[in-house]
């Protein structure tokens, strides 16, 4: 059942298990190159990295493995940048800037798709086997671009209509992002709070709506949600959380310990942190700034602004105002090593189709 | 792998597929039996029946089936009424009583929760073979009643703790409700909004920690989220949506079309019709009434205040203002039989495992 299906072929890899390409520093090449060398598809998160930092990774996890790998990028925002709502963000973060120490207020500049599209360059001049996409569609012709270069191109979805999208567009392939995962929603047709659909419904039924196929995320740690996506009717798995805690995965330990210590009733859904829906460990931060949600600017505005916060929080070891990204499936964490992982997750499943 | 475990001995049934007891008039004695007669657990929903009608149909059903079944049970809450919450809400309610010619305001009691206890003895009574709780679970003196009359007794939750409540209870199995249910949350310890685990990571989680059979429930509805429910650790997997849609289904037909024709992203979680939160397509008296939902009067006080207009509203076809419970899986409902239903999930669960 899990042999050898039209996704594995395609993206040349042994095994159906995709590491998820979480931002922010968590996938290290070795994380990466573990994951590729072990027989799955790791994944660069570069969606918060610059052009010199997008090539560096690549760079790397090339040298580490001569496997297929894949890129992530964020499909660029450009929210207007309106001044008034930026300075009453930064009044509601002032108490934990002054409690941090942080004396300078972030710059907050228009963003621009500029970047993106170097990246998408840099790719193509790397040769990166598959570029990923997150938070939408990114423009026919770049995409066209990575395709007559022969890169497999995946995009996420959180509902049917965004797979049918992704398909329309030309995806090869397709994440369906289901409420459990950690992390940032990738919701980009309708409102979000809509497009919270558990992936044990989402999964069959977009499946029998696209015919590309389908990656399962969200709630998969072990071997059983791999195989158990596979009957659901995707082809692959993706997981994120779990590959988070490894030993390779370049989290700060205590967000690790954060999630092998946390329950799955503990993650909830915040804006506070990016200005967009993600779901992290609740604490204080995301409590506290709960009333304010509607009110920050929107991504990637925000995130401009709590980036000093979440990075003092954590060299001062104050978990309670740091980004602690967590699927509702931590007790199934367990932070070994990445080539561990992946071994007990085909162990597992063999046990289970034999 | 799905060949007989220990929950199908126990409950002695063909098939791991159990129709969820949902409450209202859904599970008329012809659904109930026949999805006991084709191999699976049918149950009565008996959470708003007084005694006569929970006797009438336990006979009923077993005239229609010698087959095992079960009854389901709401587990009492007992709010004290404050009067002044109660005409606070009427106010609220007003309009739509109003519109649909309504002029009777339900008079609101006290709940006891010896209706709860008389309905017990009638199972007993009447030797039912099993009884499942919703919301909570019943006194031990109560539990006990029951085990000595070997009435098999399955509780429900949706978190870890709570699956570990109702092992140290003495439940013989418990459903785990993830939060692609539809109809009412099970939520009894901690905060529903906390308990809102998919199903894919909550199954997993909780096989490691229980001991006693699980039951996956919440966006299953095809042999595919039946068999990867066994997967991930459960025995068996309850089904409400996809029989509810049934021919044999006691809902109102403009329910069952609502949901034929609905999408996974148009159910919503609201209290408003009840007092407890609930997942239904979403619509004008959800929309109309979402501020209002935290000073609504508790479940059951609110129920009882809603009842006459949901009524109504179905015999006028005004959709807009009825409860159109769902869970996220309404493109996978067909609204066959329900025999025609239990034999398609078999025969894709043997397809996909051969």
């Amino acid at each position: 059942m899990w042999h050898s299906n039209r996704l594995m072929k395609a993206l040349g890899i042994r095994y159906p298990i995709i590491q998820a390409g979480m931002a922010g520093g968590v996938t290290t090449p070795e994380l990466v190159a573990a994951v590729s060398n072990a027989g799955g598809l790791g994944t660069i998160g570069a969606g918060y990295l610059n052009l010199e930092q997008t090539r560096a990774s690549i760079r790397k996890v090339k040298q580490l493995t001569n496997k297929p790998f894949a890129v992530n990028l964020f499909t660029p925002e450009t929210p207007e940048v309106v001044e008034k709502d930026v300075a009453q963000a930064n009044e509601w973060l002032r108490p934990f800037r002054e409690a941090l120490h942080i004396s300078e207020i972030p710059e907050v500049k228009e963003e621009h798709a500029i970047i993106f599209e170097q990246q998408i360059q840099v790719l193509i001049e790397e040769e990166v086997p598959v570029c990923s996409f997150t938070f939408g569609i990114p423009d026919a012709d770049l995409l066209q671009q990575l395709k007559v270069e022969d890169i497999l191109v995946i995009g996420t979805a959180t509902t049917v209509a965004e797979a049918k999208a992704n398909e329309d567009s030309g995806m090869d392939m397709v994440v369906m992002q289901g409420s459990e995962a950690g992390g940032h929603r990738g919701t980009f047709l309708g409102r979000f709070e809509e497009a919270m659909i558990g992936t044990m419904a989402l999964i069959p039924q977009a499946a029998d709506q696209v015919t590309i196929p389908l990656i399962a995320a969200g709630g998969i740690a072990d071997g059983r949600g791999v195989l158990a996506s596979l009957i659901l009717g995707a082809q692959a798995a993706q997981i994120g959380t779990a590959f988070l805690t490894c030993a390779e995965s370049g989290a700060n330990d205590l967000h690790k310990q954060a999630v092998l210590n946390s329950r799955e009733d503990q993650s909830m859904l915040t804006s506070s942190f990016s200005g967009k829906p993600a779901r992290g460990i609740q604490n204080d931060f995301m409590i506290k700034m709960k009333k304010y949600e509607p009110d920050f600017p929107p991504y990637p505005i925000q995130n401009t602004l709590t980036k000093s916060i979440r990075r003092l929080a954590g060299q001062q070891q104050r978990t309670e105002w740091m980004s602690l990204w967590s699927g509702q499936n931590p007790r199934t964490c367990q932070g070994q090593s990445a080539k561990d992982l992946l071994d007990d997750m085909i162990r597992q499943i063999e046990h289970m189709a034999s």
